[in-house]
């Protein structure tokens, strides 16, 4: 019941052979330094042994333009279907892994596998971020920063997709002075 | 850079003694069954020791209405506040654990810790979720299910609050048959 949460599109295998991608929720950051991640996967999905041998994966943001495929990449097996031929999402080269790429994700987050930890209907694998590729479409030209709002980055929760709505506040706005705030609300 | 995530509002401590408050986005939800979470705490932060000691933590969800009261646990200490009652928020007694749970979150998932794990700059608390508080208001009384939009559950995306949008689709939507699909865009 912790929601939203992402509906990340998780790339696994080698772009030069065997690749798959499944949707997972079960995911999430879990410490900044040094940056790690982890994504909960069943041991009964075709992608589970792919990620295992490897020891990698791509996290891959989804947006509402994707949420169709990606709904789609929850719910068949990799088994069953080349999901990328069959969603036309586009596998691209990542930096440090084998792991294809999303590349209409606006984020794409490579990961080493640290540990596999056994938990019961899912294994938690524990992973170390190791790059991050950024769509610079959404990266503003002057000040360098990533605006991930802009990419229109989708919400999962309890059961349905969401797009983000109304900006309710930036982190630390409940104790801005009136001036600083003004000025970060013109922008 | 895993987002949209919850700004969840953690209580610890005792509802007859010493408890606090502290809103983080490193959490979600680890294993389906058992059902467990885990939530990455800085060891510095006053909450920590707390949470370690009793090994019990709520996981409060949060929404636009409490969202600068959330923002303001997130940037204070429980060192130099009282927090539930500078806050306003109001502590509830829980069912299972001795820590208060947020009266104002539409869902309180009570968790017991299982395992600390050292991972750099934070601290992963895993947890089994031990039970969860629904607020009846969001309880369909027909259909007994709990709807979690109405409740006006809040996201955090890179340093922003947003409140969630448009709905986009449902779990499966892809791959419904359109007679089922069109029930369902008539509920």
């Amino acid at each position: 019941m912790v929601y939203p949460l992402p509906a990340a599109l998780i790339s696994c295998g080698d772009i030069n052979g065997k690749m798959n991608l499944l949707t997972i929720s079960w995911l999430g950051t879990i410490c900044s330094d040094p940056p790690m991640c982890y994504i909960s996967v069943r041991p009964g999905r075709y992608s589970y042994d792919m990620i295992k041998e490897s020891g990698e994966f791509v996290i891959n943001l989804t947006t509402s333009d994707i949420a169709k495929v990606t709904d789609w990449c929850g719910v068949k097996s990799g088994r069953d279907f080349d999901k990328f031929k069959e969603s036309g999402l586009t596998p691209a080269h990542a930096t440090l892994v084998k792991c294809p790429v999303v590349a209409e994700a606006p984020i794409s987050i490579e990961c080493r596998v640290t540990e596999i930890k056994k938990l019961g209907s899912h294994d938690m694998f524990i992973a170390d971020v190791i790059n991050i590729i950024a769509d610079d479409r959404y990266i503003d030209s002057e000040t360098g920063a990533f605006n991930l709002a802009a990419a229109g980055i989708m919400a999962y929760s309890h059961g349905n997709y969401y797009s983000l709505g109304k900006r309710i506040g930036k982190f630390g706005w409940s104790v801005m002075k009136p001036k600083t705030k003004r000025r970060i609300e013109r922008l």
